[in-house]
């Protein structure tokens, strides 16, 4: 496992914790890889995957492990080399970044997205889900990057973005009430979490799935306006009715 | 431990599992308690506080489990018997009901608030205090009713509002979208968790505490509003600052 990294701390503590045996320079990485995975933020793994398609050995794959895949698919779609990559996204992590957040079994029992199968070589595609069928994690294909992009929006960005947002409102209100910190129980811990997550590897994925994001936030915005509305008019059977509704949940999370 | 239920399968359930020795009336299970406890929804709390503090000992306590204070704690400020009640609301729970969601240890480490202690007697305070000690819990008090309520607002009721609206939006979305439940990871089903909440419970919590919830899900809208204003812009260094800023609730939550 050869390891690529600009920030040198995280190099050394990457060889440390042995989660590379060696660190080199990402052409050079790249020239002797069977299989490169770019574990970046988004908007820098379109930038590598540039050099990494220049330099990758022609029996090799390349993947990215992106939260957005209109992007990357759109711009190395007519790419001489596309079939080589193979464009996906785990549905797991934490809201930890760095080596030290390394977990073996994060992706155990995890769905692992493949988007626009279509467009890779079935000797790259093969490869990749060798890979994430060794650490546990379940193939689902998504012929379209779109439709994941929209997906991704309503279940994983909008959480982010609610999270975050959850955690900004309670801070600011903070400022003015000593005491609001020793309220905190497991649920609000629960509820922001995420907010926790890097605004490295969330900011570009955001400004990527604007227009679907933003289509999900106005979404989001207009359920919590319309209970407080009926808040507001203490309608107890509209406000049951909601909850009731958003009950439904466990369905899925389950 | 006597226990006191209007639902038969549930009275039935709580005694098969231990949790009460027996079910009586709740006049008759007063007339020989030490300590009343009540954990119904926060409505229905105020309502049996009344034959509560009829019937009950003038040796004994009573103490409430719910998540508002001041509609309660308004209501029985001149109550005669108001000394024997205290007002609490612990900081621990999870989004099941019944006995068989119940957990042993589930104060452990947990905060315990106390309201009111100063409208309280000391040998009713002596009791509850007792019982969350020996639960593991750790008390804070909280002189104010309405300090409480716009401190919950901002860390717990909203906390169950944007994760009920998540839950619901995500829902409306899936009608029109088959494989959207495959995205569902970890860190979606952390910020819904509290979605799967019972409307029994939470209705009436949030019509008691409407002008505190209203001003903080204001607040919070607001804040998601002004990100969504940053997306539409594709201003990066303005998203990050808020993310950036939100990630100061690591401070809280670790």
């Amino acid at each position: 496992i050869t390891g690529v990294e600009n920030n040198p701390r995280h190099a050394a503590q990457a060889l440390e914790l042995g989660l590379a045996d060696a660190i080199l320079p990402l052409p050079d990485a790249v020239r002797s890889a069977d299989l490169v995975i770019i574990a970046t933020p988004v908007d820098a793994a379109r930038q590598l995957l540039h050099t990494i398609l220049e330099n990758i050995p022609s029996s090799a794959a390349a993947m990215d492990m992106g939260s957005t895949k209109s992007g990357i698919c759109n711009e190395f779609g007519q790419h001489p080399k596309r079939g080589q990559f193979v464009a996906s996204h785990p549905m797991a992590g934490t809201e930890y970044s760095g080596p030290a957040a390394a977990q073996a079994d994060l992706f155990e029992n995890k769905k692992a997205i493949i988007c626009e199968p279509q467009c890779s070589h079935s000797s790259a595609l093969e490869r990749a889900t060798a890979m994430y069928a060794a650490l546990g994690a379940d193939i689902v294909l998504y012929p379209s990057a779109q439709a994941h992009d929209r997906h991704a929006a309503y279940i994983s960005h909008i959480s982010h973005v609610s999270s975050f947002m959850l955690g900004l409102t309670v801070l600011e209100v903070e400022k003015d009430e000593q005491q609001i910190l020793q309220l905190a129980g497991t649920g609000f811990a629960s509820t922001v979490r995420l907010a926790k997550s890097s605004p490295d590897t969330w900011t570009p994925i955001f400004l990527q799935n604007a227009p679907m994001l933003s289509q999900a936030l106005q979404a989001y915005i207009d359920n919590l306006v319309r209970f407080q509305k009926h808040l507001a008019a203490a309608d107890s059977r509209r406000l049951r009715q909601m909850i009731a509704q958003a009950n439904g949940i466990a369905r899925i999370i389950e």
